[in-house]
């Protein structure tokens, strides 16, 4: 895709957000924003520099259009508006290329493996795109664009991005529910969650600065120290969800353990 | 503690490593490291500044000795050395004060709330620091020394550190191996793990930088996207151990996002 192709993003959440602040920096013009919610619509408009517009029937031409909607919304969206002969992308990780309408002759995907948030500025620059579409010619204008993007470029089908999202959902949406669970059990105990906040950041600190996550694993569970895990389980007694996420994932690692001293 | 007062630390794990870097700094003196370890008794007590030694009778005379060695080595060691009137703490999160051998006079726990790795400095000033001893007076000196290592110094008894221990295991020991799964996935799907680096980096930072971890959780679980969820377990199913993990944490999210709904 060439520098000042035309783009127009549809849709007003965070991955739309961020992809209003990055494309125009990277050089490429977003001519549109069509989003039903007017605040959120014109919010972003406002970051892109150009308008907001929500009737379908003033949907702007472009050379590409990005689908960044929920995946419910995808098959819908895409069989309501007329993409006259513009390339169709959509931004999700779990939703194949064939659920945007087959009405439409060129369709791709464009997913950034990142967690995205309103308001909050990431670089580009490092976020992994998996891309695909359904002909070569078309998968090489997604490439330049994702190029100017991000230097995390990859060929990917929807199963391997349906990989990389369940990938996601550990290290990013399980890992923040750990950090849930931390909170409210500082504050059923009485103390502050921030007091955690030292050894949150060293603990993925020091696991992206290791060779291997396995490297560096710490406590009860992989010293297999059954005493101190005993002493902790007594603690969850009178929390069932905890203590089952204590004992499954304690098991785990003592599995994993295993299975490394197994190889070595 | 008044700077200048001699302190011994038993053991050459990762926690004396570290106390025998930050207390230096902090201007008290470690005298000697005590450890079985040659080697690594030779290379902690090389950090201290002072002679490394193993044999009980030479033990040296101290203000403060820290007993930094494994929980089920505590009342053991605590029992074979003689630590004429010195204060005696450990710096263990599960064990009570109790499992310091009755022998002796003076007790007390220095439990560092942090994840310790050999050969990795990390600042103790911001270091929660869970301080106790037997008497006031004691309490007193170790609250001295905790305070001229770390801004962030707690008085605890045993039930709550070993409730801050629970903390930890959660949004440390389980955080990592939530990223040991990322990585084993990525490996067994043919992709680099540093592909997920910079959504683990964001992730964190972005919790950190948020009031609350529940405001910033996303994915298909707080959705309640059961489709996505539905197509990601499917994928899951030769791995039983991490359908499981998945289907826990996911109904862990689901309720938290309801009981935070129905709190509004």
């Amino acid at each position: 895709m060439k520098k000042g192709s035309r783009i127009v993003i549809i849709g007003s959440g965070n991955v739309a957000e961020a992809l209003c602040r990055a494309i125009p920096a990277a050089g490429y013009e977003v001519v549109q924003v069509f989003a039903r919610n007017p605040e959120r619509g014109k919010a972003l408009a406002g970051i892109a520099g150009c308008d907001w517009e929500n009737r379908p029937e003033k949907l702007s031409e472009a050379d590409l259009y990005i689908l960044s909607v929920s995946d419910k919304a995808i098959p819908e969206l895409s069989t309501l508006l007329d993409f006259g002969n513009g390339l169709v992308v959509h931004t999700s990780g779990s939703c194949g290329l064939e659920e945007l309408s087959s009405g439409i002759a060129r369709r791709g995907v464009f997913y950034p493996l990142q967690t995205f948030t309103a308001g909050r500025e990431v670089s580009f620059r490092g976020i992994p795109l998996f891309i695909e579409a359904t002909n070569e010619e078309d998968y090489k204008l997604l490439e330049g664009l994702a190029s100017a993007l991000s230097d995390s470029v990859y060929r990917s089908d929807s199963i391997l991005r349906r990989k990389m999202h369940v990938a996601a959902v550990f290290v990013c949406n399980f890992v923040n529910d750990l950090y849930v669970i931390g909170e409210q059990w500082m504050q059923s105990n009485g103390m502050d969650f921030s007091v955690l906040k030292p050894l949150i950041a060293e603990t993925t600190r020091k696991m992206l600065d290791s060779p291997s996550p396995l490297s560096v694993q710490t406590g009860p569970a992989v010293r297999e120290d059954r005493p101190t895990i005993e002493k902790h389980l007594q603690l969850l007694e009178n929390y069932p969800d905890l203590k089952t996420i204590y004992e499954v994932l304690t098991e785990h690692i003592i599995n994993m353990k295993k299975t490394a001293d197994g190889k070595l």
